[in-house]
């Protein structure tokens, strides 16, 4: 389809929607979609548009090269991808599988935007379904001994992969404070709760011990803060005494795994920018 | 605040929206917000922009006389207004307080940008409640006999009071085709089903009778096909087999309130522009 | 209608269900609903019967006392009302009125099976509200040095206009743990967040800051542990990276009044029966 | 766990419930979950219980026997059952996977209390994954001339089978009036559409050209008039103008999967009864 997707994150100023769209209109370039947000808490512009070259525009690298020029004095942070270039990903899972599975599915239906280059995992339970997606799967089992050895050889397979985005489907291990910043932006955790509310560990028990009547799932950028990272997506449902915890860990499947898929989608499309501790998604 | 609302509805075409921007900048406008969309199914292209002139800008009228030149060749429909200006809005209602009871709520708590002109009914129920708040109560019964007289009073008034939007508040009376023609896209009613569920007459009874698990309500324009106006508002909620008419009748209120509110809200702000049979709204 | 309402609450046994429905068979009554729950986890058990008695059965007064020896081996905490009687209502406000204005309209509309006995504020904003309504209006102001005498007055109107449920609909003020004691049970607190995230003052403002995709309300009794009663209700609405504090509050209005709305109607209902820290709401 | 259910359906009237947990009581059953619901518009009386025996219980033939004469005079419709017998399921597919799959990974991770007998679709494409699983699948090709010994095939299969319960996972087919017919409340149909909304082909399709904003998914039993079965549960998700056909499709996947897997639920753990055109549901 030839189209590409241009992201833009730079302080707000008049005339920056009017250069970028003149550019675009100067190299012969059609706007498809175009979302902007200039948020006014921290005068910050933000904005994604899809666009399509046509017979007259200059080449990839020219247009790239003559965008830099109009980019520079407004001091942007700025991307041009072409829309069909698919993040390469790697996911983590532990022993509960439904999250992993989930993507899965949705990527051999062709409804997720990504490449799976690889599964690693501290257990083997999941080696069977990977595999028959014909993804490789890593068995790299933890303890606390070993730790930073286990996080190394993945981190090692991030590079030579090339991976450009790390998915924890239900990992259950905080990562170091040093790996967590490595991969700032680009590692995404679905925490199962309606984060702030039940960080940590079994938030279902949580949520049942203070008797909540809507129980939620939050997909989230990971950083040092344990469950403290810029929140992507979050869906709740709702749940009522009879709810023991093993019920909710049941509604809770639903709402992780369409949280987490939208989460990554939204992040392969290029549709999530960070906002301090915050993001922007051009849904 | 000195700020304004520009709307525009025109063909899709490139240079759209670097014409608009540029105008802006060179105007030394600056955007505080802005949406757009392209229909790929009409090739029709929607913005909506609010921006704050600044000391070198020039009159309001100069602005729109220059504006003029940049709309022609691009064939838009367009519009540039104060954005504190509010509405002058006409609400009819039946004997069903709960919608206009919300709407003057809202209106009184300065949460509804709009300026209440003047409510009629075909009862005297609702006014004790109106000329509380100070505003004029008509009184305009109606039978078949009289429907195109009755119709004709108050579409005078529309007239006399400079009305901009009449708001169907739980009115209960189908317009005539010729009324309903005449108010396109400046007449909100609010249907209590779920769109296109249930149309007509007696919709809890008929979702009672069908045995859905969740109701809804629908604000839409009014158009000569009964409830067939393009959709603004949709809201839905959960009911079960223990759910009598009655009680749907309940729970729908709040959803009736909140759906009609928002509608005549986005109205009022601008935000709702029609595209064909449908609406794009620019929440 | 003659209808009564049966509350239990006892430790769970067999033959439960069998004393209680074969009383009411052997003393010519018709179960209208029923809904019982047995807590595996605290093995207790509740109920909650609407019943109508027929020709044949005794007066009210016998019927209890005959309940009484039903009740006392299993010790049961029951109560036997009829369905007709509505609680007596103080309402507290401060200088917000949309939780007051949705209950009031609510009552006057036939569909808050309450009585409102009074409303008091520390502020005189809601007087007029309230008196057109019919309404007494008890300005109450509160500073630090003035809190205990503050709430003595108003604790003496409980028990002068027999109160049976104080309704704190946004309120703004914290009440002594000696008052919240008193009342225990009986009064019941909106809070503006989606407990148990953002406790405490300005949770939209705190909701903001931390980026959450979906925003909520809390309907609860009132412990002298700051917004950790026993959640009665709760509900949610989605928000986005547009939304500012302000947004957030108009939002979170239309929740307010839903939640806090439902939850005072299931206390007058007696469809709310504690469980510990939780509730049990047979809706 | 030695759990039994008993579900009744039959005319309300005095001392039914009485006569139920008496029973219960009397052969030395504790009741863990009770559900019962009389209907006002049609007096039918519907309840669903889950008892545990003790030591003192007879067993199970003999507590049906005298089950029975407890049911006779109440003209009871009634059923006792293991807790753990799991209903044989044949489920239908088309080229469509997502909802097969998403039924199998829920089956094969414990949260489906089915056996999977069998799947059959008119495509060879899902032959893969549900072998995978380790079910026999049977390739059953159907046009406009076959279509009667298609069915009589799959029917054949049933009964051999003794196949409880058939699910259509997006099948696209719709069964000729004596099958629907044969399969009456043992047949569970996915259809695309917040029903009576978008009844026959392409709902979503019509649901973008109607223009909603909210867009649903429906689990029905299977009846002869297309669509117009029994309601077992929806689900219902927010779209808006910028949702594509294509949009909507991949949203309404999530609400297919999880509307067709509740409603399987429902249905295997007794929790739906017949009322009607309508459903009684115990979650």
């Amino acid at each position: 389809m030839n189209k590409y997707i241009l992201t833009i994150s730079c302080p707000d100023a008049t005339g920056l929607v009017a250069s970028v769209s003149g550019f675009l209109r100067d190299n012969a370039c059609f706007i498809d979609e175009s979302f902007q947000y200039g948020d006014p808490a921290t005068s910050r512009f933000f904005m994604r548009a899809v666009f399509t070259p046509s017979a007259a525009s200059p080449a990839s690298e020219v247009l790239q090269g003559r965008f830099a020029a109009i980019a520079a004095p407004f001091q942007m942070t700025w991307d041009i991808v072409p829309a069909d270039k698919r993040p390469r990903v790697l996911v983590a899972v532990s022993k509960i599988g439904h999250c992993l599975h989930d993507l899965l599915h949705r990527w051999q239906a062709g409804q997720m935007p990504i490449d799976v280059a690889g599964v690693f995992s501290n257990h083997e339970d999941m080696r069977s379904i990977v595999e028959w997606h014909g993804i490789p799967f890593h068995h790299l089992p933890i303890n606390a001994a070993t730790k930073d050895v286990q996080e190394s050889i993945w981190l090692k397979l991030v590079d030579e992969l090339r991976i450009d985005l790390v998915v924890l489907a239900r990992y259950m291990q905080v990562l170091s404070p040093r790996t967590a910043k490595k991969l700032s932006g680009r590692c995404i955790n679905i925490h199962h709760s309606f984060l702030p509310s039940f960080m940590g560990a079994k938030p279902y028990q949580q949520a049942y011990t203070r008797g909540v009547k809507i129980i939620g799932a939050t997909a989230h950028y990971v950083t040092d803060g344990l469950d403290e990272g810029p929140i992507i997506e979050q869906a709740v449902e709702r749940v009522d005494h009879t709810h023991s915890v093993a019920d909710m860990i049941a509604v809770g499947r639903d709402l992780e795994n369409v949280v987490l898929s939208r989460a990554v989608r939204y992040h392969a499309e290029k549709r999530v920018l960070l906002n301090g501790q915050k993001t922007v998604v051009f849904r």
